[in-house]
């Protein structure tokens, strides 16, 4: 035994309750937590006590109390002195994801304040702070006294999460990445809803993304994290609900940070894809009714139309010692991608632009990496859509010319074009799931 | 990812595979034991590997490689040298289980030459070597050359492992030990049999204890652990049967190092309990059947009676440097536990005894731990003796009375005495398998 016999229990016998199956006390998921935090738990227990949970499930009861234990590990922040009701938004991730950036300054308008904790990127989806550190000047890093003043004074804010929310999570989360553990659904849920609950939002809307370019890659699973993520909402008092959307093929036109902050401003600016217009109107909507302000969609697309919400994200932007009128970079080099044929775009594969985006230098492979900012792919068509032989269909850009061949190996299959063909769009939001 | 780019693969993939159900290639499994014994593949990942297999099982095939890779990690043992053929036993471990001591001098009477590389106890069950350092001088640690030299010439040699022996299993038993992972058939049996492979033993006799006092607890898993290993010594070319035996009650009337050597000795004087004569004579008959050596049962008892198993003993333990007309030791202390009631002892629980043994200080908790010689227990009557009430049932020894409080907590309700109950003695020998 390496535990100390002051412990109150040993590591052993916790795996080896999960690894039979049976159900963990909360004295038990209060210690593991804990002692994993102080390091008493080591890694290898932890990680297979992982593999248990991953492969044994566990209750709604032992998913809250492993969350909150995760909570605990650290600090908890407090928006109730605020003026106006907290509204948070996650996303699980996709390609050309940049829904945060319209709809944080658009949910504001309404006089709900959005507390936009969010991070760097890893693998194919792109991280919300490298897209805005694409914009000059512009600082991720606040202190929760700038964060607390800018949610007072402009309604948003979107900035790097402390590392004092459950530290718990990010050493957990490190190791499951290294023992094929990151695919249990309620690790995936703890972790999210530790984050956000911790970080003292009064409502919260789950963007649950399912298709290729998602975590979850079909409708069953995303459902079950949804709903598991849901639960944790409401057992912890936060309103939550969560839409399952469409990440088949990417949103938007653009993967990449700089070319997707563009693509944002265009949005706020009352132009911009109909899918990204049409989800950051749906999840504002989420938003404000979980808020107890409910505002109809109209009128919440108004505010994209009439420069309201741009106003919001102009200040939102120099607040944090960025330009909003700055020229975005743009990368030095660009490739296009024509369409073999006639005919009707049919598929437009979201992983395979998510990887090429990152090949090209919009993401990285270990966290310490540099990400380019202008770097990414730009789609000239969607799903849909009929196209031209010959036509440039995606347009590639890097910094590195020599990554556009790695690159256009992730594009090999990345698409359909069939002749004649009938296509059936899939709906944007395919589900939803409120706790309330 | 933490693997080089130069390894074969990445940690992460074996064990989701193993985690998804699939079969494990042969590469991935000679990969994955190799880069953790160069340290590669972290603790944390084997541990999440070792969580998945106990948990998703492996085929024969698998297991069978697995045990392959094992021995590849170390150097392997080579008797072909020898003048007579090999045939090695192991038991599973069980209280009172000291077979070994009168079992390699018995079967070396018949030119079958015995090479038990035995370890050390840990928990309650003792360990062979822990048995033969109470004798006065005797010293575990041969070199290479001594055991083979003692091997041809006297036949038998019971002696520490070499750490060159299947190396990665040394390290994998350490991590299942923290990991909740001892359990898993498929490692208990590759862990054991990578040792006796690489030993290089022509056959090998399994003694698989089933009941409370030993590692498996019901007769089917003990009865699939044993057919796991007979496989695995027949696909590695080693003559291989497996005895599963009872280990409801202690073997013997006695728990404890030098308790059990005077009781071997016992044995090797053509006396001592029934029961330990009676598995002696069945393992050292099926030993010598599987080197091509048949014996009948009745030349075997003779070999005890005559005296010419002592002489090897004798002989065995001189070469070793010990005394064995020396005086062994005793514990300083007793303490009688008494028959509550007239009646038949109907049961004596293997376990309880193993654990006030280990407790009054025959048995280590820790790998570092030293051990007494004189501590155990000294059993009085076995299931289905009659007893008299206030009659000693058990004298606890030690050297360090303050232990017999701890000793008595576990014996409480070790032993159950019935007045005028029928009593139905269970089988020694509960199922035979065979691989030839």
């Amino acid at each position: 035994m390496t535990t100390s016999r002051t412990e109150a229990f040993d590591a052993v016998d916790v795996i080896v309750a999960k690894r039979d199956g049976k159900v963990l006390t909360d004295a038990q998921i209060d210690w593991v937590i804990d002692a994993y935090t102080r390091g008493v738990v080591a890694e290898e227990q932890m990680a297979a006590l992982n593999m248990a949970i991953l492969l044994n499930g566990m209750t709604r009861a032992e998913i809250s109390r492993w969350t909150a234990a995760m909570i605990a590990s650290g600090e908890r922040m407090d928006f109730s002195g605020l003026s106006r009701p907290t509204s948070d938004k996650h996303s699980t991730g996709g390609v050309g994801d940049k829904i945060t950036l319209p709809l944080a300054p658009l949910v504001a308008v309404f006089d709900v304040a959005v507390p936009q904790l969010s991070g760097r990127g890893l693998g194919h989806t792109g991280g919300t702070l490298d897209k805005l550190e694409s914009i000059p000047g512009w600082r991720a890093a606040l202190t929760n006294d700038e964060m607390m003043a800018q949610l007072e004074h402009l309604g948003a804010v979107i900035c790097q999460a402390g590392s004092g929310l459950a530290p718990a999570d990010r050493k957990l989360y490190a190791l499951r990445d290294v023992t094929g553990t990151v695919e249990a659904i309620p690790l995936i849920a703890s972790s999210i809803m530790s984050k956000k609950i911790a970080e003292g939002t009064g409502a919260l809307v789950l963007d649950v993304k399912v298709g290729s370019g998602a975590f979850m890659k079909d409708l069953d699973r995303a459902r079950e994290l949804a709903r598991t993520m849901v639960d944790l909402g409401t057992d912890a008092g936060v309103r939550t609900v969560a839409l399952l959307t469409d990440m088949s093929t990417p949103l938007g036109l653009t993967a990449g940070n700089a070319l997707e902050v563009r693509e944002s401003v265009e949005v706020l600016a009352g132009g911009g894809p109909r899918d990204v217009v049409d989800l950051t109107v749906a999840l504002a909507v989420e938003m404000l009714a979980a808020a107890h302000k409910p505002v109809g969609e109209d009128e919440v697309r108004a505010a994209l139309a009439d420069g309201r919400a741009m106003d919001v994200w102009n200040r939102m932007i120099e607040a944090q010692e960025g330009d909003p009128h700055a020229e975005l970079p743009w990368a030095t080099e660009t490739q296009d991608v024509v369409a073999p044929a006639d005919g009707v775009l049919t598929r437009l594969d979201a992983y395979d632009i998510g990887i090429a985006a990152w090949r090209l230098g919009a993401g990285r492979a270990r966290r310490e990496d540099p990400v380019q900012a202008g770097a990414g792919v730009v789609m000239h068509a969607k799903p849909g859509d009929t196209v031209r032989k010959g036509q440039p269909l995606l347009t590639l850009h890097t910094d590195t010319p020599e990554k556009f061949g790695r690159a256009l190996e992730a594009l090999d299959g990345a698409f359909d074009v069939t002749a004649g063909a009938g296509f059936t769009p899939t709906p944007l939001v395919l589900d939803r799931l409120s706790g309330f």
